[in-house]
């Protein structure tokens, strides 16, 4: 991969990067500069991060760069959510409840990218307990616009230039709306594919790891980065691909506007592949349900602590939300959703004997104006709960030019496939009209 | 349920104490005080504790006292693990590389505990991040021996009266097996069971919490409180059971005083309830194998921090064994070991068919002399990697006089019936010879 040298360094990709420090055409130092001069111009208006030390990050920089340009990740600065331990950076959880919180280990995936050489420029926004209760995070596009949460402040800053590659997590669409929003590629893994060691537990049964990044190659590398495995490349799809086009039982939430955009999508992916309308069993239509009261449910217990001795530092959205909800949800419920979800994974398995992937909208439309973080919910839980690993494209744009994201969808742990289809139809969809 | 006035109050339930506190019949302080007296004897030379405060255990004990006397666990000391995040005490991990380390919080299932009316006593030994490396603790029924690991002291205690019960983890069997080794209750629930936000991750795809006690309506009551739900009653058996009696593959492990121990158990259940002899299918042979890969491949991610900084630090046993396993795993190897326990745990559900429970060996035997704390670990690795809930019951005793427990083991979710056949398996079992 060349460098190319007309790009402002902070525009680069993660994996341009690391070439161009590895070879020897740049720094790390010279990268964290670029991207800290892009957040001093931008913060005030964007806001992306809770912490941030521009000192310590260069310190950090020039170490590396003294001590040698390897590494898969070789100088790339990263953003991390504010749920995620650093030993060099307070992790808040985006509570005042955890104001000053500082951890004094990094978290099994920030040590991961520290090994393989990435540098950690800050802590990005989350919003509180990465639950419903915004940030202070904008759009970049769109400043009266909401990024999306809850893991906010990594897609505004990725997509703002300010940084290549973030961290995030999702437990409902916490890395793909945002994604979707602010016009970036999100991924949320496979369930359990991640070492969550060090990462704040929100609910246990779903809760993944996830990245958010400006290319599909960097999104690849970093999964494998984030697994302590060799990083392979991108591979690629030699046959026309089959594609299961899921509008789901959701579909009348999306706008019509981004409707019309997913189903112009799915047109054009038809030109190289089988792209086959497919409705879920009906039953599925239930798993958002199950969604809601098995992370309530977990939710209420796994703050237990913030719930007897902060309750009034929690904000009303939470206390009257999801905890209200978790309080309220019987044992015997949660474990008829809990078995219910297990079944439906099973079921769902019948797809992969006809179809490589599945596509679905990946948001309601655009970014909405305000801060309702949240916005379409009920597009994320299915596929969540159902543990399968989804990308979120950025190929379409609304009437408002704001961006919005379509999602694709494979097997459990069939993420090399589903990078793979993902680079092809994003090759196709980004030459075509938007 | 009547307090047993001759009993001193350090030599009663978790259950018989919350019951005389909420009838007035006694004071946390009381308990306190005669847990501390216990403590004070016999710490010097069993050293089940990393940490203890004696004042500021009797300081909320006093509160407790103060502020009314309800909860399922009104007035009971407990002791938690020290890779347990409690916010008045240290948790160490079991390693240098921590030491002082402080959490600002507890964690989820510690703030259960203080929710239903416990208070936390002490911090009990764990060998080196809940893996082989033992701590200072010593067998309570011979100095000599092993107590068994990881969860050293919170069975050593429970067993010499100290504490009335205690929390523990297993990735392994780091419940079961000290349970067995000290003569005590021990539980290791259904995987995902609980909440684990504030526990050392070690191994996400197999680790739980676990319980300590000196009956099985502690177990019971405690597995309640730590689902945040209301305590239900041991449930009752009505028709004779059905066990299937399972050696497992690892029969040759087990000391033939053992296996002989064990053979007398189930024959003796078999004069009220029907005991099969099963084998496990010949594939689950390799559970083991997968457990080995599954669990070093995710220990050695998890610890990426604690490698890339405290090398040094970390024990040989821990740098030789599991670490080196786990840095030597191809991720390959990690996913087909992965499929393979999920066929096995597919495939395990045709027993539940014919039999209510598993009866099968607890441990090699009696607690080896020395520090093997880790001894027989072939003997858990399956049944955790099936993610079955299972309970072990100190019935049998060896020719030097030592415990050792015999394990029952349920369908996943299934752990009401679990304790009330274990509750009948029991009062059989503990009645007759030994």
């Amino acid at each position: 991969m060349d460098l190319k040298l007309e790009t402002p360094l902070n525009e680069l990709t993660a994996s341009e990067i690391a070439a161009a420090v590895r070879a020897g055409r740049t720094t790390c130092e010279a990268v964290v500069r670029a991207c800290l001069d892009r957040i001093a111009a931008r913060e005030p208006e964007v806001q992306a991060f809770s912490a941030i030390d521009p000192d310590r990050a260069l310190t950090a920089a020039r170490a590396f760069d003294a001590k040698g340009n390897r590494g898969p990740l070789a100088g790339v600065p990263i953003g991390v959510k504010d749920i995620i331990d650093t030993e060099d950076l307070p992790t808040e959880w985006g509570t005042p409840i955890h104001r000053g919180r500082h951890a004094r280990r990094d978290a099994a995936c920030v040590a991961l990218s520290r090994r393989a050489g990435a540098v950690v420029l800050g802590k990005t926004v989350t919003t509180e307990f990465a639950n419903l209760h915004p940030g202070k995070t904008r759009n970049p596009h769109d400043l009266a616009r909401t990024p999306g949460g809850s893991s906010s402040g990594s897609a505004a800053a990725v997509a703002d230039f300010m940084l290549p590659i973030a961290l995030g997590t999702q437990t409902t669409g916490s890395t793909i709306r945002p994604a979707s929003f602010c016009g970036v590629f999100g991924y949320r893994p496979t369930y359990g594919e991640h070492r969550l060691h060090g990462v704040m537990e929100a609910s246990g049964s779903v809760d993944t790891l996830g990245i958010v990044a400006r290319s599909i190659a960097d999104i690849a590398l970093y999964r494998d980065v984030l697994l302590g495995i060799e990083p392979q490349p991108l591979g690629l799809i030699e046959r026309p691909p089959s594609i299961a086009f899921c509008r789901t039982h959701n579909w009348d939430l999306v706008e019509p506007a981004a409707q019309a955009r997913v189903e112009g999508a799915a047109q054009r992916l038809a030109a190289g592949a089988s792209v086959v309308d497919v409705a879920l069993p009906a039953d599925f239509a239930h798993l958002n349900e199950a969604h809601r009261w098995i992370t309530s449910f977990e939710f209420a217990r796994t703050f237990a602590w913030e719930i007897d001795h902060h309750w009034n530092d929690i904000s009303e959205t939470l206390r009257q939300g999801r905890l209200a909800d978790g309080m309220s949800c019987s044992f015997e419920r949660y474990v008829e959703m809990q078995e219910f979800a297990a079944q439906c994974r099973e079921q769902v398995e019948w797809i992969w004997e006809d179809f490589d992937i599945i596509l679905a909208p990946a948001a309601i439309g655009e970014a909405p104006l305000g801060m309702p973080a949240f916005a379409g919910a009920p597009l994320y839980m299915m596929w969540t709960l159902l543990h399968l690993p989804t990308i979120t494209l950025p190929v379409l744009k609304g009437d408002n030019g704001m961006p919005i994201g379509i999602q694709l969808l494979a097997g459990r742990r069939r993420e090399r496939e589903l990078f793979a289809h993902a680079d092809r139809a994003y090759r196709q969809l980004a030459n075509g009209e938007q």
